[in-house]
């Protein structure tokens, strides 16, 4: 997975972040090197190698220990692991906020979720992730200091131009929030990402399909969006506005959207929907677990409900499939315990209405990472920006 | 433009191809040069100049002439023009072939379309194409052996496995049809490609859209399909079959489609059933150019019947830009004469459905290139398919 250019390639800057990618590579996949090594594999100078080294040993990315080769001194140079540094992945949903702390090598060693107040301002939410933060850091026993980056994923589309949160989000309150006041909030460099972008990244790097040059994620949550990888590269189009699938007209005279229009994918297939469907013959509302558990012990209602919402879903993929031709579709979100009960009805839509030959070739599958994607991929985006990639294998 | 890939790009075959590509490249850019200019400006040896030379006369892309340079005998390359190596476009229709011959700087020097009966089937059609190929040729003083190559657009998906047009074509007689028997027909290499595909490759060179990283290109005639280019190249996703949005449901008690659905994109959009339509209540049908004129002239019937496609075209439009976010969307086809009022009703389908920030950001036009856009794009593919791309400016 290539890392996303944001800089001028040209640049100084992009020179020595590229040199310092080269050598974290090489460390993540040889293991502890000799500075001399390291500039033998790598193809830089030794002054340049030196010089990276010590940037890197004062941000806590790797430490050195004095060792002999071929009979000299020689400085051994390792990547810090546990408790030096790490990436983590931040994931807000419209309840929780999620947590992963990952080592440079792609091992999770802290992972957390807690709830939060349904109807929190952006500002609350940032202070309790902050503290959560702290306190998982704490728990692992990583410093502050060692955190190489914070990957956050918001459920709404976010403005590349600017890095900010913008209308469409399924949570308001988070609209105009920027990477600046979340770097304000954490203390480190921050990358912001819409959720389903995240998913698509997890499944390229933590799940099983690494390496599949054209992928979607569809993310059914309490919004519906889509995370593209489009020919091995993620994909971010104009301004950063893809995946924007949730508002894609079902039913010409369904339900009025909060968007204004009729019948759109989200007022028949967001679990928002399903819960207040749900909820309605019963004495306390239903959360988004009971619509899993209620499935799986056979509730009728909650099967239809589910049926007709994976159809729904089935019919908006096949469309998204006849665009881009993906290798594969995932099926990603709180949802994914469903199984075969939610994939049957996206496989029926799906070969309804895409084109016979596509619905032949095309993998459809569910997410085997469920809701820990959007958090693994936060850390992954961390890395990757980083020029730190999974080894294969 | 880059040129799509399809060898593998370290074997020898790649590499004798890319240094053509370059050698092509420098004359395209630099006009007549010398042999040994051509290795300097190149990085070549003068050995590996010397042999691809030989090779490009012996098929009549370049010629040499004795010149001097500094005192010393040299050999002077030069592009062969006019009446020396040539790429050919080829458009199919429902009801028309269109050819286009250009030289390998991107300047048309022949252009013919010729009506030919509907229903004919593919050998008839290509029989057709083959004499219009001679003949174009001949009036034109250009040799046989001096075309380049030939690109074939046709009006349906396109296997990119086995280059077969494949089920899902608006010419059912086209399915099964394969390159060879194409090449068989014309006597020069063929690359056959979705119409759509050519008409987003043709704005990109020929067209005012040169550089645009994120193209759209939708075409509505008697079928409805896109063409996309993607961070810059033209996208094919997994097996070529991309831009199939003429199946989008856009009415759920519409009319019954030929695919089996209800209520398709092409019951509403298409020219077909525009021209159904408005034949209903005249003495003889009315043709596709009859829909441009009565609408023009002001009937109300037609009017309507347009205003009615635009909107389900804008509709579908929404749903693509919400996916990947285009920088520019262009609407091709035989209706673009209708500009404006062709336009509107699209932009009002197009501001209804797609998320508010895509509205405001995504460029929406009408092609330039008329119904010329996919013989040119044919003539492209070929040029960019032996590397020799437009000089900016």
């Amino acid at each position: 997975m290539p890392v996303r250019q944001r800089r001028n390639p040209g640049s100084q800057t992009a020179l020595r972040l590229s040199n310092q990618q080269r050598i974290l590579s090489n460390l993540v996949s040889s293991g502890p090197t000799t500075q001399a090594d390291i500039a033998r594999n790598t193809g830089l100078s030794a002054a340049t190698v030196s010089n990276i080294v010590k940037v890197l040993v004062d941000r806590s990315l790797v430490s050195t220990s004095p060792t002999t080769s071929s009979g000299r001194r020689a400085q051994l140079v390792s990547l810090s692991s546990t408790n030096g540094a790490v990436s983590v992945g931040i994931d807000f949903g419209r309840r929780h906020v999620r947590i992963i702390v990952a080592t440079l090598d792609y091992r999770v060693i802290a992972e957390k979720e807690i709830e939060i107040p349904l109807g929190y301002t952006a500002a609350e939410a940032l202070d309790i992730a902050a503290n959560l933060l702290t306190s998982t850091l704490s728990h692992a026993g990583v410093q502050h200091s060692a955190v190489l980056g914070v990957g956050v994923g918001v459920p709404g589309p976010i403005d590349r131009r600017t890095s900010t949160v913008v209308k469409g989000a399924i949570l308001p309150e988070w609209v105009g929030v920027t990477v600046g006041m979340m770097e304000e909030s954490f203390q480190v460099p921050v990358h912001l990402e819409n959720d389903a972008n995240l998913g698509v990244l997890a499944e390229a790097t933590w799940g099983p399909h690494a390496g599949t040059p054209t992928v979607v994620f569809v993310k059914v949550g309490t919004g519906i969006g889509a995370g593209l990888i489009l020919n091995g590269t993620p994909y971010s189009g104009n301004i950063g506005l893809t995946g924007e699938i949730g508002h894609t007209p079902i039913y010409e005279h369904g339900l009025l959207c909060r968007c204004g229009n009729r019948g759109c994918l989200e007022t028949v297939a967001s679990t928002t929907i399903m819960i207040e469907l749900l909820s309605r013959t019963r004495a306390r509302p239903v959360r988004t677990r009971d619509i899993v558990r209620l499935v799986l012990e056979g509730d009728e209602r909650a099967i239809r409900v589910v049926e007709e919402a994976g159809f729904a879903v089935g019919r908006s993929i096949a469309a998204i499939a006849n665009l881009v031709n993906p290798h594969t579709i995932i099926i990603g979100g709180p949802l994914t315990d469903l199984g075969e009960m939610l994939l049957r009805p996206i496989r029926s839509g799906f070969a309804r209405y895409a084109v016979p030959m596509i619905v032949e070739t095309t993998q459809l599958v569910m997410s085997s990472l469920g809701e820990r994607a959007e958090a693994l991929g936060g850390a992954s985006l961390v890395l990757q920006e980083s020029g730190i990639h999974p080894t294969v294998g």
